[in-house]
């Protein structure tokens, strides 16, 4: 059975976790002290030498890297493909989104550390860059339901939790109405399930 | 014909023209004026509101983010589908390095930014991410040939720009001596061509 080290309040866990029981693929959790900085310590760098969770183990295959473990769960478990098809066009379009869910979106991860655990960042800075790509995402879903392909894919997933987080780190999405739209499309996907911080659908 | 959106200087786009060099792919370039940021004028912006080059179109289809445009060039045109195999373990291994490319290792992209083209951004931190991503990488390729499945994939073109450009960012290599014979090894590959700063092999 496959492991994911885990944390119930990381953004990047959470999208493994909740991949994987969108698929019903059963796996094994390992508990990450994330608050403690449990994955700065040794044990945890000689598994992932970025410090950093998810990783994700499967027999003898080690995965670092949120997006990465995405692209090798749909590759291994998604047996119908439409999660990440094997067409070099829609894996070309989602891997753009795969990019912005690891790069811009991590600005309203980042500012959720700095307001949640006192993270000593750019607060300014991270409203900014995280605002600016809401309203790059909110223009681009107003005329599609999902990132790409006009279903869910990884890319939606790469980009949903620190997105659904974002009030938690101080920026305010209500002006971005097709985002807010998109995140609950997400909520009402069969089995989606919630974390800390990201209820399920009203 | 496939067209790349391009500036000679851009570690980014270079890891487009090296890639399709190799695979021997005929495109047109549109070169972009990078320094005068003519890639965040609305002409640019409409192509790819992220503001950022390359892009790249291929019939109908505009991908933005240089490590997507790898991956739909890998699926697209590499017949032999060894720069970017099909299977579920392969492609999480290599997307690992997808984001450590336009990841981690941007930190020497943005250093040299600094240096060359003198950007408000902090150095010392620049500095300290970049060595912290090429210690990772030297103790990784210490017993590999290439960053994954011991042979070039996209995950080494994706590395290689801006870890070979570190120089021009004030990062002195010479302590990762794997990497120092990694980035050579790659100047060897069959198609390999140089940039400015990135000369052919000695």
């Amino acid at each position: 059975m496959p492991k994911l080290y885990d944390c119930d309040i990381s953004g990047s866990c959470y999208k493994i976790r909740l991949f994987l029981n969108i698929l019903g693929v059963a796996y094994d959790a390992v508990a990450v002290d994330f608050v403690n900085k449990e994955h700065k310590t040794s044990p945890y760098l000689a598994l992932n030498p970025f410090g950093e969770i998810p990783i994700f183990e499967d027999g003898e295959l080690r995965l670092r890297d949120a997006q990465a473990i995405l692209v090798y769960v749909a590759g291994k478990y998604d047996k119908t493909r439409q999660w990440f098809p094997e067409d070099a066009t829609s894996q070309g379009k989602i891997a753009q989104w795969l990019s912005t869910g690891g790069g811009e979106v991590m600005n309203a991860a980042a500012a959720r550390l700095v307001k949640v655990l006192s993270y000593p960042l750019d607060l300014e800075k991270l409203h900014a860059g995280a605002n600016r790509v809401f309203k790059i995402m909110d223009d681009h879903l107003a005329h599609r339901q999902f990132l790409e392909l006009d279903r869910p894919t990884i890319a939606d997933i790469a980009c949903f939790p620190y997105t659904a987080l974002a009030g938690e780190g101080g920026i305010d999405l209500s002006a971005y109405k097709n985002v807010l739209a998109w995140i609950e499309r997400i909520k009402r996907l069969p089995g989606f399930i919630p974390m800390p911080g990201i209820p399920v659908a009203a």
